[in-house]
């Protein structure tokens, strides 16, 4: 599926250059020459290597250079967003809350370090996510409204305003059918998708428009398309929980496991696709502000569609 | 035990003006009306407003008084040192770590809310935190390099190089009489109270310096200052759990249950107290360039050695 209208790109060479420089940035941040503990080093280190597409650096980084600013200045808030988003999953994926026992294929976090380790090193990633917007800011030479801005957008985006309400949103949520919370359902969903992962996805965008020094209208505009692509990169979630086997996912299907509450179960998998689709082309409207400037970002957009995970 | 050199404080005062004012700041920052899932929201308040001496934030409150900001501009950091240490207490009561039951007398966040939610209300704290500082920062017109410092020391004594490497330490530690760790449990002791507790109150008292723009000497003095008595402190600790029953402690004595390694364990209570008192004696030595300056933080120095929690 194509809807941009930018310039062609060759998107796999800008996520893998998102990948290469975030990674590099991570390997220093998570450097085991550090005088830590190992066990909670290594904890940290297996789920911070352990792949995935790097997408919130990538944007992280696409942002920034749609507005002018080099990649290299936005590696330490591209890196803070990874942990950010590496902490929730390890978290996600306690006993206590979805109980999986895989993740990309590899066993997760508490299955190798125990629940303890999985626990701290999740706490240790967000800790140093915000030491990392602190570095961010000084590499870029911020102004002092700015570095606040950037780790209270942050920190709203994942805190209880944003991805931890979202998640406990989630965690209530579960069961929903058999509880019967009938029309309720429908802003459930609609809060658990905005908040749990739009939200990060969005301050993610967001952050390389502060890096940048964007100005309000432009940093609006980015706020709106990562809104946009944050709520079709959930539902794009859901529809692939359904449809998608256990093979190509590495991991069990546990939302269904858990009946919970997704697009696909609530409305089913064609409206949540056409509901998916929508969200990609008001993506493609909030760009408008900034013309021609901003390829990777159209071409992120169309690619939340058409990804396997 | 009185060692101090500074003019008579009402410590008491001291400690009740820095209760009400950060516990109202907390109460505005974890409103109610606030849309988020009703239940994290109760259980981060539900720790929260369990009581204790906000001992973290009135040092942030001290520090920056003695430097000559206004107590009501700490406020915001005052709070952020709250909940993060807040978090921690609530994830180390977690079954996976210490698996405690009882927390000042009354059952701990797990018990009251689930696991799952208990977990997510420490990562809503620890994220809420670094909201707080970002506001701290705006609240003082820091200049840019002094947001990100802030930032960039919480972060630091709170996470794998802090607070969290401290615990991971001390999860790796339990057992250690058994497993006969022999001459190397003086270092892991030493690394384990310099990590898990000492770094955060540090962090506190340098806060309240970088708040008040205090030029690097005064800076050093503080924590020099912290560093001695978050090391004080959890001496202290260490022996109020071998010396005070459960009833005064309102919690099992669960660092016997586990065989922890602690000072008291390992040198015995006399040798323990004597290391506090130095440790004392060194806060009051740090504290020589503000002079007359800071009777507050003289006076909680003596007060860490006649606490009984």
């Amino acid at each position: 599926m194509k809807l941009s209208v930018a310039s062609p790109i060759d998107l796999a060479a800008v996520f893998e250059q998102g990948r290469r420089l975030v990674e590099r940035t991570l390997d220093e941040m998570l450097s085991p020459s550090l005088d830590i503990p190992t066990k909670i080093l290594d904890a940290m280190r297996y789920s911070i290597f352990a792949g995935g597409k790097r997408l919130r650096p990538t944007l992280v980084y696409a942002s920034a250079e749609a507005l002018g600013l080099a990649a290299a200045k936005a590696s330490s808030a591209a890196a803070a967003f990874e942990m950010i988003h590496t902490y929730s999953l390890i978290h996600d994926d306690l006993p206590a809350m979805d109980d999986d026992d895989l993740r990309r294929g590899k066993p997760t976090n508490h299955k190798v370090f125990g629940e303890g380790i999985a626990i701290l090193a999740g706490d240790a990633l967000l800790t140093l996510a915000f030491e990392a917007l602190g570095r961010a800011s000084l590499d870029c030479s911020l102004p002092s409204k700015a570095c606040a801005e950037l780790i209270m957008s942050a920190a709203d985006a994942a805190g209880f305003k944003g991805m931890v309400g979202g998640q406990a949103a989630d965690l209530d949520a579960e069961g929903w059918r058999r509880k019967n919370h009938g029309f309720r359902a429908g802003r459930v969903l609609e809060y658990i998708h905005r908040h749990k992962t739009a939200a990060l996805i969005r301050a993610s965008v967001e952050a390389g428009a502060i890096l940048a020094g964007a100005r309000p209208a432009l940093r609006r505009a980015l706020k709106r398309y990562g809104d946009a692509i944050g709520l079709a990169f959930q539902i794009a979630d859901d529809i692939l929980d359904v449809t998608a086997n256990a093979a190509t996912l590495g991991k069990r299907g546990s939302d269904r496991d858990n009946d919970k509450l997704t697009y696909a179960s609530l409305y089913g998998v064609e409206s949540a696709r056409r509901r998916a689709l929508a969200c990609v082309r008001e993506a493609h409207a909030a760009l408008k502000p900034l013309g021609p400037r901003a390829p990777a970002l159209h071409a992120i957009a169309d690619f939340i569609l058409s990804r396997d995970r």
